[in-house]
């Protein structure tokens, strides 16, 4: 009779291995997305190094204090009511609106990890307009980028919004694993409308022709871009949102991918400009890395290794040529070349998905077997976030350039903004000593 | 019969599972706690980078040679006795002197992460002191902190010692997650002693006035910054010393309050120093997103989102007069603001967890319905941190002092640390090429 | 009756919990292993740093454009043809040579992190060769050193090839945990080979003395130790290939050893450094760091808290004592006293072993009670991989020398290889600014 008795506790352990399978895999999961985050955070001091040491040392301080805005602003703001619209639960216009109240909240882990893509999209803008543009102005931007711009853009596919069904005009669901467009091509045509708006520093163009401004560290920018490096295995990786199983090796294929693809674009962004500039240039060789990184953030869980590569290597080339084409055809001031590296990079990125991207053995390229749905898909994508980002930042930017205004006086900027914003230098014993001469 | 032979199987595998659930939550435990130590090692470079450019280039050598031995005598220190003065189980004193033998060990990650605390705790007084101390003395004080001051004090809480429980004094057990008094106060009021007893720099005071002696690469500090802030979620997070169920959930919430309070700090200091100075100060928002940061450290793991951005917000607004009230009040020349930014953060940090805090849905704070038994409580741990590392720091350096001094000559100082302690010069190119001209 | 059909049910169940255990100890591995790698990955930002730093300013472009080609040539070079020729299962040679196909895997995050390992021992010759060295060869020897020297070598060991049984010459198998070795002397070896053979720097050598050519940013280098030490954690502590259980417990030892020893390094080169130059010296402390690091890469899975002290300890001050043996005696030019801190500290790690190393709880040192054995299998480690390295460095190095040259013109050298190998400057506005004065 005590067989009888003792049975249920052995069809309850049956279960209990299953529920504790799973307890882990929740538990593991979210160690890897808390790890990530950190990661991604790390990203800020990285595009802190990159925009500060490839522009003018009279406004390092300038460009330090938006960084700091981007993420404690961003943080807050994001925190406030920028996640509830990415990711809240009631929806509304057909998938193009969500809400879940203020401070919504999914858990601590996933808010914290999209706490740093936000503040990684508002960043973005920072680098293109160094130079002349008001402080008080990006402040308010950054947190429109953080609480508005950029959760809403990302609930349409990050929180099953209309990207992310074929019930609609969709012809395959949207494919964007970590934010080639959602972050990056929001970010980078957000800075191509304000680069546009804000116009170039004085001195940027003369009779038309492009001068090349010089940036002031090239070590802080060669630090930042491994920096940035470093932090994307966990902008790319984390994405899986999960470990243990499947997720492990897929997360880890991420990480891969994201290496290789960010290795190829260095390569290719290094060989092009030794061809093109008969040396090879460490300026465009460190935007080939990022843009390679870039180009394999939408496609990392969708692409085999040499797709990555290959992927990473057309983004890397891709950059030398855009960042021409935007300063000398645009005649857009883009102090680092954001746009390219985060907006071009990122709809390729984006678009490459449907060349010769996969699920799973199955290709969905229009060059493997997959058929033109994919790169449709991924083409509707990248138009609806350009429209959004261009449009909203259009917006945004015409009533603050109406209100407060967008830029410095001439003389402020001549002076540079670290005086004329922020009142220091950010070599300040060097200045000291030259006026105490 | 066999069934009742196999009986015995079936038991052993129900408890199997739970065997499993165990030994796994303690693995993460272990790999959370491992990979926190790391970031909490690297914040060893974000000390150097914050402090080397907050002060002169003359002195730069000397704080990457005084944090090396943060780290390296730190630790050997730490191994061989400190961490058995905090974690031993011989008690005696009523709970304020704990050992456990030379080289005694809890096991090896917890031994990493107790160690790198130690060394944070050293590092705070070297940014204060900077310019003018002997580096001999140094040295002596840095084992002395790290062997004997803070791992005393740190047993008194975190080894079950007298303030972790209410048979004595005290009106509710203190609460300490992370070390704002523990680690930062101690740290902080040790900074105040040694400051004091050093003097102030040669030119900080002109006629009783403060001088501002400008630091040389602000830079270097905004990197510290972001290392530190990177480092603190595994300082806070890795507190919770265990992963897995609520453990994970906790720790991620940690971080994620850990994040929103450092970026409520440095919107605080940002503010204030926008209506104080007129502008949005650097230095200022730097110190502002640290005092955050070390205000959550304390309650991170007691306080709800709002709470902890009220908690930084306010610890980044006190930063501000603080660092004020030291220079010009007390005309005490703490060279990177650490008094402010590690003592008075700290104890504030102590503090709020008895003005709104939490234990789980419960508020123990004044403020919260809890009674005023936590301040109490609260209260207590920060004057008995405060004493005890003051008068311990009082006593060493005044040994110290009257033995081989605390501080190199006028024209040692003059001429700078790095060629009078160390023969060599942080951009010894750059001077090498002053020299050939 | 019904007992019966359930008992396969619960057979099945105790064998899922030894199935779930299992595959959660692969997931955490798994993580561990990638969290290492990207730890490891960061150590190229640390080389960078810790390069540019301790040379002069003119160079430093050129020294970030070889790492920048170490991470993304060796990414794809190890990837396509590396991994294989180190990991594949098909053996010939007696165990010496190993392969697997082109772009053969065993798994994304084994791939990951053996890759970071071989951009690691590239690296490793770049800094020893710098200002004088033409980019396309270094190009090309980076190459060769992550598609081929590596690999091959690493297969003797970690693929169970001839070091790792004691089927032929062997005493006793040959034990280098992470790389003393394999990564750092092989890199090492090859750094004696490529500065012997390019030549000293112009100026080096005046009348037969060595002159000191002065780095020109003591703080990049610093940062960068600091870098490498935190990387460390992952090269050394990720060797563990895994984690839950005995695995979890060795690699936080593995960590807690790591950072002991590097400790002690710091500490035996500061002291010795104060003994023989008067003043405690920021250079040879940070190789001494460096030194302790490699000194306890090939045994800290065979060695005590305490041995890995006196191993670190050792090895940092044989560094400064090599420092001077290879400038004053060799009469080698190594710009960063890589041959010192990789080749020789690598050697005397993998040595040691045979002294005081242990095996958990057993003695395998000459000085242990383990007899002459391992200290024997040691030996012919060590001299095994210096042939091999010396070996292949020579012949390639000399195909290259006899094709397209190792060094670039005296004119291109003073001018500094970032004008005329790359056509900018790592400080761009500087000279801008002088140019213009």
């Amino acid at each position: 009779m005590s067989l009888l008795l003792n049975m249920p506790l052995i069809i309850q352990d049956a279960s209990a291995v299953e529920a504790l399978a799973e307890s882990v895999k929740g538990d593991m999961g979210m160690l890897w997305m808390l790890i990530s985050g950190i990661l991604v955070f790390f990203m800020q001091a990285g595009f802190f190094l990159v925009e500060s040491g490839m522009t003018d040392s009279k406004n390092a301080v300038n460009i330090a204090m938006k960084n700091f805005l981007d993420i404690a602003v961003g943080s807050l703001a994001f925190w406030f009511v920028g996640y509830s619209l990415m990711y809240g639960s009631d929806v509304s216009g057909g998938g193009y609106f969500h809400w879940g109240g203020f401070i919504f909240s999914q858990g601590a882990a996933d808010l914290f990890f999209q706490t740093v893509f936000a503040a990684t999209a508002a960043t973005i803008v920072s680098g293109a307009i160094a130079g002349r543009t008001k402080y008080t102005t990006y402040a308010i931007f950054s947190i429109i980028m953080t609480a508005i711009i950029y959760p809403i853009a990302g609930g349409w596919e990050w929180n099953g919004g209309w990207l992310n069904n074929t019930d609609g005009i969709m012809p395959a669901e949207f494919i964007d694993f970590a934010g080639s467009s959602i972050v990056h091509s929001v970010g980078g045509w957000a800075a191509l409308v304000a680069a546009w708006m804000v116009g170039p520093r004085i001195g940027k163009y003369l009779n038309g022709k492009p001068v090349e401004l010089l940036g002031h560290n090239q070590m802080y920018a060669t630090l930042g871009v491994f920096i940035l490096w470093l932090g994307w295995f966990g902008f790319n990786g984390g994405s899986q949102l999960a470990w243990g199983g499947d997720d492990a090796t897929a997360a880890s294929q991420v990480v891969l991918v994201t290496n290789l693809a960010a290795a190829a674009g260095a390569i290719g962004a290094l060989i092009i400009s030794w061809v093109k500039m008969g040396k090879p240039n460490l300026g465009m060789t460190l935007n080939g890395a990022l843009a390679g990184l870039v180009s394999i953030t939408a496609g990392c869980g969708n692409m085999g290794e040499a797709g990555a590569v290959l992927a990473g290597l057309i983004g890397g080339i891709l950059v030398v040529y855009s960042i021409g084409f935007v300063e000398k055809t645009l005649k857009i001031d883009d102090a680092v070349g954001a746009i390219s590296v985060h907006g071009i990079a990122g709809a390729w990125g984006t678009l490459v998905i449907g060349l010769w991207g996969i699920d799973g053995d199955t290709g969905i390229g229009l060059f493997n077997g997959g058929g033109a749905a994919q790169l449709g898909a991924q083409a509707i994508g990248v138009l609806a976030y350009a429209v959004w980002s261009i449009g909203l930042s259009y917006i945004f930017l015409l009533i603050l350039k109406k209100t407060i205004g967008l830029r410095v006086t001439e003389a402020e900027e001549i002076q540079g903004l670290d005086i004329s914003e922020h009142g220091s230098l950010a070599y300040p014993g060097r200045r000291q000593r030259e006026m105490e001469d």
